[in-house]
């Protein structure tokens, strides 16, 4: 093996486009392949990455789309007998499972991944090599998996910038059902409420049901075939939020006060448990309040005096109504920055709540 | 009746008391009056309006928690007998059937009202008079309501800022139902299934969930007496919800491609009804992607670029991870001001995707 390692691409949408240009970044050698070719020449030109003849690769990251991983995986195996392989998909056990007729000694050379960044947009287009920076990257063992092959991947994803977290299979599958796919599926469906609906009721929205449909435009191909490969543990958590919206439903016809409360209540534990962002749920965060007048650049400004007073905004919301600008912006500080950056904002003529 | 209108406020929580400041700034007679003896104090202070002692009042707004409403705007109608009434409350019909008993000489002078605006905090200290600009105020008559009265309620939410928004009493109640009440018990009810989950699993969270379910922090106390005011129209919504859950979770189960599909395609419709903000559906709105480095005061620069080139924001969000600063940051403009913001982020050396 060469000290540089090579490292093939195998699909060159977003995530494996990204991956090429952030391992050309870190000093590996990159050779991509993609069946399509536009898809395949734009990644090329992205990431100056070679287009795979016949080189000899250490590392082969399969980063199609979700129903062809396990077949491009075996494949992979089999062409790169000396190759460490694994994938970046959003779903373990169905893959790594339809691999299970492999030999120890091909399933020493696979680790399962999953790069939990962004999906706003898609195809090698919109890649870049920094799309991985902080963002956690969870891996998975098979029964077999040896350690030079766990170190290889982990090193591949600490060089794009990511935060390994290592997870099984199943802890992973489940952990996704319930933070990331039933979520879009329970966003998706009460979007749904919204089709038949009077344009007069849906005028009177705001910036509650705003956030909670947001992750609702999604795109319905790729979140099928996620769902598909994740089906065991999303259809049981979305049907224990449907049993609890049903007893909701039934507590609120027949005027049940307590339940309901109990319901609300368990809502707000479950949400507090969420790290860090949003409502200053850290200990070591505080909220700052401030209401925005509606003109030019005071948001610029906003900012440009929290900069001056060297506070570091862990986090920015902006609340919204009839289409403008002006409503209340939440910005999330430490503990110990909170009062200098209030002081610094009322100084600036800053309307700064509480 | 004087030339400067007396308004009596009932109930010194939040939105009485910011609409005492406001009204006050606008020049109106405002007098307060709260069961509560420190909400009252606390009031009168920060608007400069007067106790409710023996003046006469033109004008009642009744703000006080939603159970006790319709009791208080009956009494204000007897003890006022020239006075127009209205409220605040988040529900309209179970208020206003329960003053049906009424004259139609008392129900001339009622009109219902529901300001739409922030509840992120609570209480009389965190009262602004500026807090309706803007914001949708829905306005509904009874089967009596006298011109005169509707037009006087109606100067009184243009004097705050707010936008009138008429709507029969049915016609709210079905439209809160749909945009507020109903994302409020479902947010609730996904958030809930945090609480029992492990933490290994909640650490993957991402900006997904944390949308999805940022509402479910709210005051269950408020709420349970919000959703039992609205009960038969939030109960129907949120079984329908439950419902079509229930049928997700089973085409889920049968890999029932094509209903998974339908469902979450039918989510992106819903979705791109919501007027305005993320995402840009409206066709005049454009996103520009900016991926943020992770360094003090990058959030202030591009905000400085931006005020520099004279682009108006439409709207902000910032994508996070582990929570930190760096990430996707998403400018809604004008299609107009586009390529102007590319170009001067760009020069200004910011990453602009796409």
């Amino acid at each position: 093996m060469s000290e540089i390692p090579t490292v093939l691409v195998v699909g060159t949408g977003l995530i494996g486009t990204s991956i090429a240009i952030g391992l050309k970044n870190a000093g590996y050698e990159v050779v991509l392949h993609d069946e399509n070719e536009h898809a395949l020449s734009v990644a090329l030109a992205k990431s100056g990455a070679q287009e795979l003849s016949n080189q000899a690769c250490d590392l082969v990251i399969v980063a199609t789309p979700p129903s062809a991983v396990a077949e491009v995986m075996r494949h992979a195996l089999l062409t790169h007998p000396h190759a460490v392989v694994t994938d970046v998909s959003s779903v373990k056990a169905t893959i790594l499972n339809a691999l299970s007729d492999l030999g120890s000694a091909e399933l020493a050379r696979v680790v399962g991944g999953h790069p939990m960044a962004g999906r706003e947009i898609s195809g090698a287009a919109g890649a870049q090599g920094n799309l991985f920076v902080d963002r956690p990257w969870v891996l998975t063992r098979t029964d077999f998996t040896s350690e030079a092959t766990f170190k290889k991947v982990e090193q591949m994803v600490n060089a794009l910038g990511a935060v390994v977290i290592e997870r099984s299979m199943l802890d992973h599958d489940e952990a996704v059902a319930l933070i990331s796919h039933t979520p879009q599926v329970v966003a998706s469906v009460l979007a749904g409420e919204l089709v038949g609906a009077d344009a007069g009721h849906i005028e009177l929205a705001g910036q509650g049901i705003r956030d909670t449909i947001r992750i609702a435009s999604s795109d319905a191909g790729l979140w099928s075939e996620i769902l598909a490969g994740n089906a065991a543990n999303v259809a049981e958590r979305v049907r224990s939020v449907a049993t609890r919206l049903g007893e909701m439903a039934d507590a609120i016809s027949h005027g049940n006060h307590d339940q309901i409360i109990s319901i609300l209540e368990k809502g707000t534990a479950g949400r507090d448990r969420l790290p860090g962002k949003h409502g200053a749920s850290r200990v070591s965060d505080a909220l700052v309040l401030v209401r925005l007048d509606d003109k030019p650049g005071e948001l610029a400004r906003l900012f440009a005096v929290a900069a001056q007073a060297e506070v570091n905004l862990e986090d920015v919301r902006i609340d919204h109504s009839l289409g403008r600008m002006t409503g209340l912006v939440e910005l999330t500080v430490s503990i110990a920055a909170q009062s200098t950056l209030e002081s610094a904002l009322t100084l600036a003529g800053f309307v700064v709540i509480n």
